[in-house]
């Protein structure tokens, strides 16, 4: 069968330039996929033709009359603009004419849209967003990044639910293994919100580790990371931060003089490798969990590549029928009422 | 004026093999300050009469019966041992025969025992724990680490105006600029504790930049990054983890086979002053805040060049007479009481 993905074409900084080539570098490589790609018509002039006659069935074409804007409000995007290219392919994912939408668009206008549209799953409070990051064992899902700054222990609780799903969806990992960021392991540590959750994870059925601390998460000692959207938000942005200043020293300290960039071009094969282990454009696409589909986010400043490893995963994420997997799993959870009170 | 240390030889991981290197070391180094070396009297042996020797005055000995262990708990290390070698140089400060105290050992314990016996600074309600971070602009002191799991506004406005004491005490800037850590620049972003932060850091009368994201952190945006323990703790942690995988990986991508170690020789000279830009060591020592005294607390893995770093910047903050700076900078804020209403 094949997996039909909506397409947001407007969203990001770069628009149709970047999703369009990204999803015919998609299509090329995922022959199980089909993309309705969705944006003004005027902005699917003139590279569509071709790519049509590329791709045939597999490409289709959704028009939209708007745009949500990388700075709009959530409220115009929502109540104003119903004919966006974000809300048309969230629409379509709702109608199931598609199984996920992408978009590079403004970030919490896709959350309330999708929300609104598509409602989240039984047993979620509040949908969150999780991306996956390089560590040294591998692979870590870390999440919220930002959607719910203000969290309770069942929030954390169903965070750690819907990220070990999600790992175990793209990791294809049977228990993966759910951590709770805290500021030391012991069971004393941290405030009342998070000693809570941890008992909740504890009873919760998931493979839980207990607590880990900010430098587990790139130790890889757990395949998830559940934290409030506050703490997600900025670790990963100092993350973010702290990379780009090693990797401006380092690129900075090779290019000083003659002989540095001798020794640059020497050890290019050796850069190029450790380039590529942290580019982070292959990590891109954080997934909005919690919803009734599957709706990815890409980076807004997002490049071909990087839009199209969004695509891929995705497409993964359908393939797995991950909005299935937590629901099945948030059913399955002792009694939280009983446990909440 | 002579500056004096008390200095705790028996805290961290290595014990008097790192703390009397590192005591030499700094005494060599500068010669304005004066040591009080203090341990238990079996440790000295037999290395401390060439170095008694060789410093004459400027190297004093105070025994201590006994030593806080690293995972002793805070209660046993309060009220059980007050002839620890911690409380002793703490004691030190008090009766002010030093001005400033030292360790590398168990910062819980350093934190309570330094709470207890110097009382905190007129209007500071939370000590807290600030470190000295490298950024593309050249250094930010980041607090809290971790003292203060839970805040309220107030602790973190209270914490602005104590880093950027600091901030200006050793990096001598006249009005530093305070960031307030959050998920975004904009003033309705973030929690209701710190919306609120911001208003009083706006009417404290420092230099507030307003909210700065985690990037802005290494990106050296301001002076100064205020946060509570927990944000600032995982944060660090995760920092430090980051760092040592970047590291690992590229020391492991240099030696892959003859071929990128032959690159590795020729890169040499620019993996050398990359890696000491970064070099943790370097930064080691992080101050106490909001006590009536200077107490320094160094990583616990510290060896002797990071010890001797701890100690230099004890002395300098000394020098500068922080806790008075900080004491008089909380009496000149507007009148808080009815601010905090």
């Amino acid at each position: 069968m094949m997996t039909t993905l909506a397409v947001d074409c407007m969203g990001g900084d770069h628009g149709v330039s970047v999703t369009l080539p990204a999803i015919a570098a998609f299509l090329r490589k995922d022959r199980e996929s089909v993309v309705i790609a969705v944006g003004l018509a005027d902005a699917f002039e003139p590279a569509m033709p071709s790519l049509l006659k590329e791709f045939g069935d597999r490409l289709r074409v959704q028009f939209a009359s708007e745009v949500v804007g990388m700075s709009e409000s959530v409220a115009t995007a929502l109540r104003l603009k119903k004919d966006s290219s974000m809300r048309v392919a969230i629409d379509l994912v709702k109608s199931g004419t598609s199984v996920a939408a992408v978009s590079a668009g403004n970030t919490g206008a896709l959350m309330a849209i999708s929300r609104f549209v598509l409602k989240t799953i039984e047993g979620v409070d509040r949908p969150a967003i999780c991306t996956v990051l390089p560590t040294q064992a591998g692979r870590t899902y870390v999440l919220d990044l930002g959607a719910n700054i203000d969290c309770s222990s069942e929030h954390l609780m169903q965070f750690g639910v819907m990220g070990a799903m999600l790992a175990s969806a793209l990791e294809h990992k049977e228990r993966p293994t759910v951590g709770l960021l805290n500021v030391g392991e012991e069971e004393v540590k941290g405030n009342d919100v998070v000693k809570r959750a941890a008992e909740l994870l504890r009873q919760s059925g998931l493979n839980f580790y207990g607590n880990v601390e900010g430098n587990d998460i790139y130790k890889g000692t757990t395949d998830v990371v559940v934290c409030d959207g506050f703490v997600g938000n900025i670790t990963l942005k100092a993350s973010e931060g702290l990379a780009q200043f090693i990797g401006g020293t380092l690129k900075e300290a090779f290019s000083r003089n003659p002989l540095t960039k001798l020794a640059a071009l020497i050890a290019l094969p050796v850069l190029r490798d450790f380039k590529e282990k942290f580019d982070h454009r292959r990590y891109n696409g954080a997934c909005l969990l919690g919803l009734r589909g599957v709706v990815v986010k890409s980076h807004g400043s997002a490049d071909i590549f990087a839009f199209s490893c969004a695509l891929e995963r995705a497409a993964e994420a359908a393939r797995q029928s991950l909005p299935e997997q937590i629901a099945l799993r948030m059913a399955q959870l002792p009694v939280m009422s009983a446990l909440c009170d």
